[in-house]
């Protein structure tokens, strides 16, 4: 008799945003020609870059001609174009020496950040922040690494780490010994950041108790301020205990084009039962190239495209759209007299709920009476109860007239 | 301390695709100037169908402007345009009735035949055919189904079942239960079919004993005779105990382009350890939402363009060229007096390697001598071993060229 996976029926409700989505196409169903205004889900609105446009159209060419027809990627791991482009403008550029071969170009940082996982133990604890990117936990649920969730939604054996005001959304150090730990700066959903000292300590952290750190920086294209590090090894230490993920999604709008990559360094180690030390590089490169089958060809030449001179500025340009609205959305909630966090160095903006109101309540509310749709703190764990993700990327006339019909509320 | 997932320590050397890559670029490191001709790793060689070309530009255009750009895939299972497409041409013109949100759309069948297993249990007993796509065991064995492998480098609790000239390379049932079941067909590597009546006997297995069939179609394209099945859903039956994947790698030459599909029918069920039925369609989708994101919007718009008058009749076109291929491999190597099976419903070629000769010797004497390129059959499974497999996809001059070194060894 074949069984089922039963760790997948310990996962609570839907994943988040599909639920979000199953709402807002419920209220719309009944109210025919509403215009919802969407904050949610975190997607992009601006068209991609012009260099990236020209980069995909000449790529797709390639795909027409015998002599510059493009099959499998070889590597399995990318391409040498996108991979040295990486290299040079996200790493060298800020003192971070990667090989050419620590990178691994996906289709997703979420794929990635859920399917890291697999190369590592199922007897890891883990750590994750409260509130944190739902698929880090779900990914473990499934995998078996946890017991079953109570009320709030925690699931046993996971520690949790709470973020909040007197933290400044950074955790501490927990007070158990963890294995596996996921940090994501700047935050999603908080948008707030870590500093050099603050991820520092979580790189000490790591060294000293023989722990692996996954860093998600896919909102790192967002940081304004100098002294923000992009990068976990900018951290002196961090490549003997840190996997780092990107995305091009937000950076470049690549939501609908799919392309990431993941960085593991070849001096990580993780330990078998017995304490023999094993390269995680070479696990994960194996798990890549067995389950995995490369990135688009004309998707890689669109992620480079955006490391050219003219992508870069094309690139900036947009980032700064989405950065002012940021600060709209921060400034005209602030004068509603919400309290708001993020939106500086992130494109999330986080914000008090008014009081007993629930997340989902909020959620509703906005949706109903000012056709406005965000996401509910709740639903990033028990920690986000009370407060709600506002995200920047919608045009920027929309995010006008959203703070309109919220000061209307 | 962070443990590392041994299991993936119990896997056999490399997988075998980038093993015949390295293999390769020491030989050209060693000859320069040699013309290699690659029969071996199956990339395809024809450019995309001019159909494909221009729906892929029209779709980056659309890319280009606010009001046409498209940003996540909302439904998480790909676009219902593609869903549509599918379900016309593949199925209903099959007399297969499937609903929309039955097919997933994947951005691999090597992706999917390879997390598919996630969703159940690992006390799952799972069969393979031995020779056989080896994604399938190596997946298995990273999940922690199997103990070690013995010195053919046969897992321990996988249940293997020889395919051979006396079964016509189409497996027997199994002797003792099993729960998860592996078949493709057109099969990879030996390029021979089931009928109608052999599938048959194997769903009736999978019924009477509560199993479940993974069913790679990856080649159904190629099949030229008109009894053999296409999907396994032509079986009566089949739509309680399949899943089905297929490819475009192939079919259309998305090696590099990357897109497939699963179909997983909502009456499947797996059970928990009390014998309660469970969805596998809900257990799936809510695993394919979580660890996945969506294939690219140009993907998915070259993908569906196959389904058009123009593409259907442009892509039968290439896959004449490639059989054209298969035919000038089988007729030339059965005048050099090889026993060849394969390459009539397939692109692929199964030839006995010669007296005394293992599937590796052949390979490097065919690199070495020949400068030809094939898979060597022990990279397939113990029974794989003096066998080696030939592929269609090369360039049609090529494919003459190589037969005549072949002719002159």
């Amino acid at each position: 008799m074949i069984t089922i996976n039963e760790n997948f029926l310990k996962l609570q409700a839907g994943y988040l945003f599909p639920e979000i989505g199953r709402r807002i196409r419920a209220f719309k169903a009944e109210n025919a020609g509403a215009d919802v205004i969407s904050m949610g889900i975190g997607d992009v609105t601006q068209p991609l870059a012009p260099a990236v446009i020209e980069a995909m159209h000449s790529a797709v060419d390639q795909m027409s001609a015998e002599d510059t027809f493009h099959g499998y990627d070889d590597s399995g791991i990318g391409y040498d174009f996108l991979r040295e482009a990486i290299l040079e403008s996200d790493y060298k550029a800020r003192g971070v020496d990667l090989e050419k071969d620590e990178i691994f170009i996906s289709d997703g940082a979420k794929c990635d950040t859920g399917n890291m996982q697999e190369v590592f133990g199922l007897d890891n604890v883990i750590a994750v922040t409260d509130p944190v990117y739902p698929v880090y936990v779900d990914t473990n649920v499934m995998a078996g690494r946890t017991g079953n969730a109570d009320k709030q939604g925690r699931y046993e054996g996971i520690v949790y780490m709470p973020c909040n005001v007197e933290n400044n959304f950074v955790p501490e150090l927990p007070d158990k010994p963890v294995d596996l730990i996921y940090l994501c700066f700047p935050n999603n959903p908080t948008g707030t950041v870590a500093t050099k000292e603050q991820l520092g300590r979580w790189v000490d952290y790591a060294r000293d108790n023989k722990a692996i750190i996954l860093f998600d920086a896919a909102y790192e294209a967002f940081i304004s301020d100098p002294d923000i590090p992009h990068s976990i090894y900018e951290i002196d230490g961090a490549k003997d205990v840190a996997i780092e993920f990107r995305s091009f999604s937000k950076t470049a709008g690549f939501t609908g084009v799919r392309c990431s990559f993941a960085v593991v360094p070849k001096q990580l180690k993780a330990y078998t039962k017995d304490q023999t030390a094993i390269d995680v590089h070479t696990i994960w490169n194996r798990r890549h190239c067995t389950k995995f089958n490369g990135v688009s060809f004309v998707t890689q030449a669109a992620a480079a495209a955006i490391y050219s001179p003219q992508g870069k500025k094309q690139i900036r340009q947009i980032i700064d759209i989405y950065m002012n609205n940021a600060a709209v959305i921060r400034e005209s909630l602030t004068k509603l007299g919400y309290e708001v966090y993020g939106g500086v160095n992130a494109p999330y903006i986080w914000l008090k709920t008014p009081k007993d109101t629930t997340s989902w309540e909020f959620f509703d509310t906005l949706l109903q009476k000012a056709n406005v749709v965000g996401a509910p703190g709740a639903g990033f764990g028990a920690a986000g109860e009370g407060y709600f993700r506002l995200t920047a990327f919608a045009q920027p006339s929309n995010v006008i007239e959203a703070m309109k019909r919220l000061a209307a509320l």
